[in-house]
């Protein structure tokens, strides 16, 4: 804890309580402002019920630095954080005209009249400014109460994190860190390296100074961290390290998703891949597909799951399946080779692997996964690896593997991948 | 509110309150504990701190009937569920034998040998009794402080949810609502319905009446939904008013996974199927494959993206996607006859849709789907649907949608689904 700020998050809604829907905000603020330098010491669900609400509130109020609210700003009577807050911060809402113009010319371009219900959403507690909404309609709000900031923000998680980063997250920085730099921050990826390992990397390259601090967010195909509170040339050293531990493989500057790696080539050089998948059933595909456009890059997919498909869609020899197995340099090579020679397209990526929990065996245990890219004008690179985890997890890093190594064999690099 | 009683959940972790790890307790908590008809007023996450845990356990202890927490049972020192409850409920840790002996039988099960600061995990409250962990090693436990009953659950999902369903939720019904008739409950699927129309369908299908309760899962692919608390012939109305107000073919009796459908019955059968995709990309594909054993029952599958590899691959001819357009009853048609002749799976099955954003007319906006399911010894199936939604839910929805008309080719029923 030490002389951290102290933070209080709210969320509001019987939705919430319920069970009817999963709650993402606490995951997303508690890192948000974790990596700002603050403790939270509790993230709190009520219901629509301005009894309990107000006196978690009054209580939030005296312990914390920070109060965040999120939800309950909709335009209908369950919505209830604007009353709640103007009259436990005795701050009268008052109407914004801006607000309401604004909300008026929304509606009016997607070509909807506004309701006079919607008005409420144009009102703001006194004293408090607003935080714009570019997502949807309700506008958030911040002010202060004695000697805590307390701040709005909507509930649907789109609106909530582009309203946070945007408009909070700035506004934070300033009125709680000014003072240590807090306003440089660095954004950076780490591609198939465990939670666990990454979080003691960045400790140890941070080694005994108080900062950088870093913020992570875990999605299903890598790890985007933050660094921030230090100046810039420190940052660096703590991703110099990370890059020098892991290599430009797995780490990357900026925010970047490894489906996108042989997309934005095969897009600038107008080019296309064909992939042929095992293991994986059709996954790489649906993460190249999830890309708007990408029509225009994926030429198409042989998903071969059974041997006799194998040999009949791209022309892998049956004695070959038969002698060095499925799972195997030999065929996995061979799957490229018949993509490249049953295709038109310019790179052929092609995996083969036993994903479990049934398949496995002492040669090749369960997670064992044969990965081939082959470049029509230049390298191929064909390896193999052994994954962690069960069925789902071997799938997805085999997918996040092939995304790689395809990006390799389009720029000519050694695709050596550790994993 | 009313007259239910009122329950508090704490999720103890500062894995949590930094953002770490994403939360889902709240979700299945939340949603089992209204099934059961308790009302929820406050979840909160706590970091590992002793005194902010001591202060709001307290807090819980004298507003609620049942206080449930989850985490902080493992064997490090970060881990203070155990002491902290036994410290405010003035119930002093026991060590029970028949846990450790039982860890000890477990690790040695594994082959492995148990460490001394296990031995933690072998104390509970004194008063309180075991709930078993049959997932992983920490056991759960229940106690009653005053008036309140108190509940400690282990902090992985997959434990939690276990122990949870099998030890807690029977003890909690005889506990709160024996007198209801709460033991009996029925488990049904809601497939293509969304949330807020199966919530309004199952209070109309209620009426007045206090009960049945329902909790729901939203997945994915479906909404699980748990009916409780009344005699089995007033569940069995509700259920029946839903299955005759959508129909059998997204009503299902049970927890029913859409992939299930087909695999199923090809699995029985020992048939196979092959799959054309071009809008969901591999997703119908990866979906499939999601379900080991799945090699058995899936030939293969071409996710024809581009015109041209329909044209190459299945056979369309090139002058019906220049006239009919990729979208349309002949491509999909052709396709799923191209399945049947270019490979021997039994089953064909083919989508072509606009996912968006991009791709959209007016003849043909975004979230027009064509389906064909094509059975080699009997029905064809055909059908157009306009999805709402984004992209991703476009894709998922036409997934689902593909899963249930091959359902009705292989059962030889009629297939037209309503949406």
């Amino acid at each position: 804890m030490g002389d951290r700020p102290i933070s209080t998050i709210f969320s509001v809604g019987t939705e919430l309580t319920e069970g009817t829907i999963l709650n993402t905000h606490f995951r997303f603020l508690g890192a948000e402002l974790k990596g700002l330098g603050f403790f939270t010491r509790k993230a709190v669900q009520i219901p629509d019920d301005p009894d309990i609400f107000r006196e978690e509130l009054r209580e939030a109020l005296r312990a914390s630095g920070l109060v965040i609210v999120t939800g309950g700003l909709g335009p209908t009577s369950d919505d209830l954080t604007r009353e709640t807050i103007a009259e436990v911060c005795a701050a009268p809402l008052r109407f914004d005209q801006a607000i309401w113009d604004d909300l008026v010319q929304r509606y009016a371009a997607r070509g909807r009249s506004i309701a006079q219900t919607n008005r409420k959403q144009a009102q703001i507690p006194s004293g408090f400014s607003v935080l714009n909404n570019r997502v949807g309609s309700a506008p958030g709000f911040c002010g202060v109460d004695g000697a805590c900031t307390v701040m709005a923000l909507p509930g649907p998680p789109a609106e909530l994190e582009e309203m946070f980063l945007r408009e909070a997250l700035p506004l934070l920085q300033t009125r709680f860190f000014s003072s240590r730099g807090a306003a440089v921050e660095m954004v950076a990826t780490a591609i198939m390296i465990p939670e666990s390992v990454l979080e003691q990397a960045l400790q140890e390259a941070r080694g005994s100074d108080a900062a950088p601090r870093w913020s992570t967010r875990v999605a299903e195909d890598r790890i985007v961290w933050t660094l921030r509170g230090s100046p810039r040339r420190r940052q660096r050293r703590v991703y110099s390290a990370l890059l020098k531990r892991f290599g430009p493989l797995r780490i990357r500057e900026g925010d970047v998703q490894p489906s996108f790696l042989p997309y934005r080539i095969l897009s600038q050089r107008r080019e296309t891949v064909a992939v042929a998948e095992s293991c994986t059933g059709g996954l790489i595909s649906k993460l190249l597909t999830d890309i708007p456009g990408s029509s225009r890059v994926l030429w198409g997919t042989f998903v071969t799951y059974s041997n006799e498909s194998k040999i009949r869609l791209l022309g892998v020899p049956g004695e070959m399946l038969q002698g060095a197995g499925a799972v195997s340099q030999e065929v996995v090579s061979a799957m490229s080779q018949g993509l490249l020679e049953h295709t038109p397209a310019d790179l052929a990526l092609a995996v083969t692997g036993i994903a479990g929990p049934e398949g496995g065996s002492r040669e090749k245990p369960v997670g064992t996964v044969w990965i081939s890219a082959r470049y029509r004008r230049g390298a191929h690179l064909c390896q193999r690896f052994h994954f962690p985890g069960n069925r789902e997890a071997v799938r997805r890093r085999t997918a996040v593997a092939a995304f790689i190594l395809a990006e390799c064999a389009l720029l000519g690099t050694d695709g050596q991948l550790e994993y």
